[in-house]
């Protein structure tokens, strides 16, 4: 049996699930004391359930935001790229660090998507990550490339979402 | 508009981060100081990370397992039938109890497919329960039934594993 290290997983979709199960996995890991980064893209805003808990009660898990947004960047500005390529350097710096032994990049796919950072800069991370690192890309529209890098994919794909445009986001269940 | 209550959502498929999603959704909620109950059906073994970390930090999240084996149920016994039984019991009372935010029946659906709970039970606690109740039910092979009772279903699909069959589960990530 081939030897088990960190693997890269991806978790892509256009349903939902995707940053939760994420988060999951870093409460289960953290059962275990491990070390657990999320870092999250082209997201932002201090009212997330995610971001209270781990100031107030999970300081294991620590969890870092850049952009000032409380909303995902859709159509990004100038300055919206220089926040997420600041963000991807904090990235590259917890990664080498070799502290964590799971790293959750958060929303980078759209980020990528969004050509706010360059894919070959993610696939040289995937390559080049340290040997016992899980690392986590979560968000839609995962490139092909990452994709093939990678060794554990799943799609969140929506199956129903009866009034998905007239369901405002709820406190303590969308965020 | 209309006034959003708790919704059914459902999270199944062949893919990984169907518990974990339900798990990340919890510590989400926690972060807003919403209670959260999981049920577990037909899997047990206290030594899962989302069980360790519940009894040594995060108290107001409380995980129940009545299932004795540490594997997932996948040929039932009778013995099966009596515990998973048992399960539901206390699954509805917690549901009526009207004491919680949020309510996740863990690996529920092939609970159902396995025949141990009769679907109309949970058609029915879908259709009953506290109108501002969140309930989550996950797990592979959602009835078509359940599906067509839920507000929001998601389906995690697995688009590569490449050692799949080989990979022993590791600790502090998939259990």
């Amino acid at each position: 049996m081939k030897k088990i290290t960190g693997l890269t997983q991806v978790y892509t979709g256009n349903g939902k699930g995707k940053t939760t199960a994420a988060l999951g996995l870093a409460l289960r890991a953290l059962g275990w004391n491990k070390k657990v980064c999320m870092i999250q893209f082209i997201k932002g805003g201090k009212q997330l359930g995610e971001i209270k808990i781990t100031k107030n009660q999970i300081s294991q898990l620590s969890i870092h935001q850049f952009s000032k947004s409380d909303k995902i960047i859709l159509r990004p500005t100038k300055k919206d790229k220089v926040v997420v390529q600041k963000t991807f350097k904090f990235a590259q710096k917890i990664i080498n660090s070799d502290k964590y032994d799971i790293v959750i990049l958060d929303e980078i796919n759209p980020a990528i998507k969004l050509k706010l950072i360059d894919v070959d800069e993610i696939l040289k991370i995937i390559k080049q990550k340290p040997k016992n690192l899980e690392l986590i890309l979560t968000g839609r529209n995962a490139d092909k490339k990452i994709i093939a890098a990678s060794d554990l994919v799943t799609e969140m794909k929506l199956i129903k979402h009866p009034y998905y445009k007239k369901i405002p986001a709820r406190k303590g269940i969308e965020y």
